[in-house]
């Protein structure tokens, strides 16, 4: 079976062109097409500062409707004011002109640079050219991967297929992300985009439940740097082209499980791309009194600086992990606790367990490391990725805008 | 008038000498003592994983009388279970030995690596050591100043006099801390430790609110990391050798103001010298609801590693600090607010203001920097202190251990 993408959902298309957007010579708008009316959800930026895009995606997610998704990289059109939004109704204005769809069916989003208005006539150029460009073939979905990225050094993609009864249902996605990641999205409220599309047939209301609940366990359980930005959005669309419906338990099950597996996927293919990282570390806490408590405290972990230097270090200094989660703010007993790193012991109800460290550091020296956290004081767990810290990340941001 | 220090207020003497505790070779025990039993006041780290010498700390604070102050560096004496509060309460009681008090009368610090069993032998020479060391002379606050350090760069001193009818009272303080700098101290409850002396005479009670107040106008609103360490503690000792009670209104005004001076002098040292750090940031929000929120807004601002590398970078990339405001939890409106650096206005309600980057990158070079934001929704203000985030942030942490 060839690899599926973007496009292998029956009833969509895509493209990736270059309207001069970016600094740099690449792709830097894309458009995603749904061939019908499709059922669409999205989360969006819970910061209180959020960009025109995400004003206007709200606008035009509440009836659950889309035919399309646009996207320019290169600039975030966010802190941009009545100019900023009027572009941002531009975009979709342009998109449902080329396709012939009207406006509000159009989810706009923007990345890049904040505080600059967007230059509308490469972006209208842009727009006319992606809308020309379309295909449901694999290099055009690999082409509207590249359109969203910014600092990223990798695309991102996944997807699954899957049956419900005899029909073969196909659930893929694309998504970008590097810095600026913290992302707390929330119903219709990262800069994280993500867009999603399936052929299965499924109603709004539980295409948006099962989109919050499988982007708290994914998107929303990863950082980088713990910047919720002004611009994240996660969408979906499902064109129904499959002829599945996921209107019973058994199906949404399977359904749920597919979204899980490709939302997992893609926050894990951005903590992997975080700017300057060398490593993933997934951080699993178990035992806490609730979720909420275990999320917190697998955060509070994931984003300590002292941390995430001490992995790019490979150095088994688990006191600033278990330190991290004595000021996570939630209930947290160090004399309860077990502390793994790379499923070596290093900490055991308050005290230190004996270990090699020469050797434990060479574990740690993977592509992937493993902190597990045992609280004992409940049943709750949670899972947080994040990347380590290295003098990249630096390089990165210190000299971004100028 | 000769410069003022540690042992300046009357009735104190101090030490610092060389016990083989850290790994290089430089002072690493010191002991402040007061000749006579000082009333005494101290505030710890919030951490739900606290430093032994932080609990024994807590006893021995809860009379408000103190005789001394012992502490070393090299090794935090965190996450050591039982064994690590037999050393604590053994540090004390070696002290009281040495110097002629009951071991109850003693408050035990320590500072450096977590989750290792303190070095016995070096730190009962050591403490013996100090005691036979002490003095009342400026070398002798000096080297005091220096035992403390771990990744410091440098001592941290402050002191002031001031005239309660027609005494002169001394305040005077030191302090350490330059990474794991994230402090949220509470009522007895920062790896920051501060010791402050002063020869008024006041209450326990008084003064213990007058040092929770203190603090959280200095040490709490400073930032390095944010990483709220395991051993933060700040105590005071008041010997009333000067003669001069600190009881009306008038002289609970004079002190107050020298203590928040002594405290804010001493807070923005550890932001100067914070690790990797080349600059100092001052952030000051005004006109928010509520005084936490102002807090909250300005501490989510300081703690953005995006807005920490546009500092290192002399980068106005101000879109990285209105966002920060935007997800610090607390209402937040882009659209009335205002946002200058270094006096030069860069956003004005919800829309980017016209100004020169290259001058204002030129003017962001600078050993301390102004981030003013004007929140335009309440009278309510408050200033965080942090430090720019650079690559040698990373080398010192990713291989501090091993």
């Amino acid at each position: 079976m060839a690899r599926l993408h973007l496009c292998s959902p029956a009833g969509f298309s895509a493209s990736g062109v270059y309207a001069g957007i970016k600094s740099k010579k690449a792709n830097d708008v894309g458009m995603i097409v749904c061939d019908r009316l499709a059922t669409a959800a999205a989360v969006f930026t819970t910061n209180k500062v959020f960009a025109a895009p995400v004003k206007v995606g709200r606008e035009h997610i509440v009836g659950g409707k889309l035919r399309a998704i646009v996207v320019n990289a290169g600039n975030a059109n966010a802190c941009t004011g009545k100019q900023g939004e009027a572009d941002a109704r531009a975009m979709c204005q342009l998109t449902g002109f080329a396709i012939g769809c009207d406006d509000k069916r159009v989810l706009p989003s923007s990345t890049g640079i904040i505080g600059h208005l967007l230059p509308m006539d490469k972006v209208e150029r842009g727009i006319a050219h992606a809308a020309h460009a379309l295909g449901q073939d694999r290099e055009h979905a690999l082409r509207f991967s590249e359109a969203i990225l910014t600092t990223d050094l990798t695309r991102k993609e996944a997807a699954v297929g899957f049956k419900i009864g005899r029909q073969t249902v196909t659930l893929a996605g694309v998504c970008k992300g590097s810095g600026m990641i913290g992302p707390r999205m929330g119903p219709p409220q990262a800069t994280l985009l993500a867009y999603l599309t399936t052929d299965a047939g499924i109603s709004a209301p539980l295409l948006r439940k099962l989109l919050a609940l499988a982007t708290d366990s994914s998107f929303n359980a990863m950082t980088v740097d713990d910047h919720t930005s002004t611009n994240d959005t996660c969408a979906i669309l499902a064109s129904g082209a499959s002829g599945a419906k996921i209107d019973s338990a058994r199906s949404i099950k399977a359904f749920t499980s597919a979204l899980n597996e490709v939302c997992q996927s893609l926050a894990y293919q951005i903590a992997a791309d975080g700017e300057g990282a060398t490593k993933v570390v997934k951080i699993e806490v178990e035992g806490a009194q609730s979720e909420s408590d275990a999320r917190m405290i697998a955060r509070t972990i994931a984003n300590s600086p002292l941390v995430k230097c001490a992995m790019h270090g490979n150095d088994p200094n688990w006191g600033r992990i278990v330190s991290a989660a004595g000021y996570a703010g939630v209930p947290f007993d160090p004399d309860q606790c077990t502390l793994t790193l790379q499923k070596v012991m290093v900490f055991q109800k308050g005290r230190p367990a004996e270990f090699n460290a020469e050797r434990l550091s060479k574990l740690l020296d993977a592509k992937e490391v493993s902190v597990q956290l045992a609280c004992r004081l409940g049943s709750a767990r949670a899972t947080c990725w994040t990347c380590d810290l290295s003098k990249e990340y630096v390089t990165i941001n210190a000299d971004y805008h100028t």
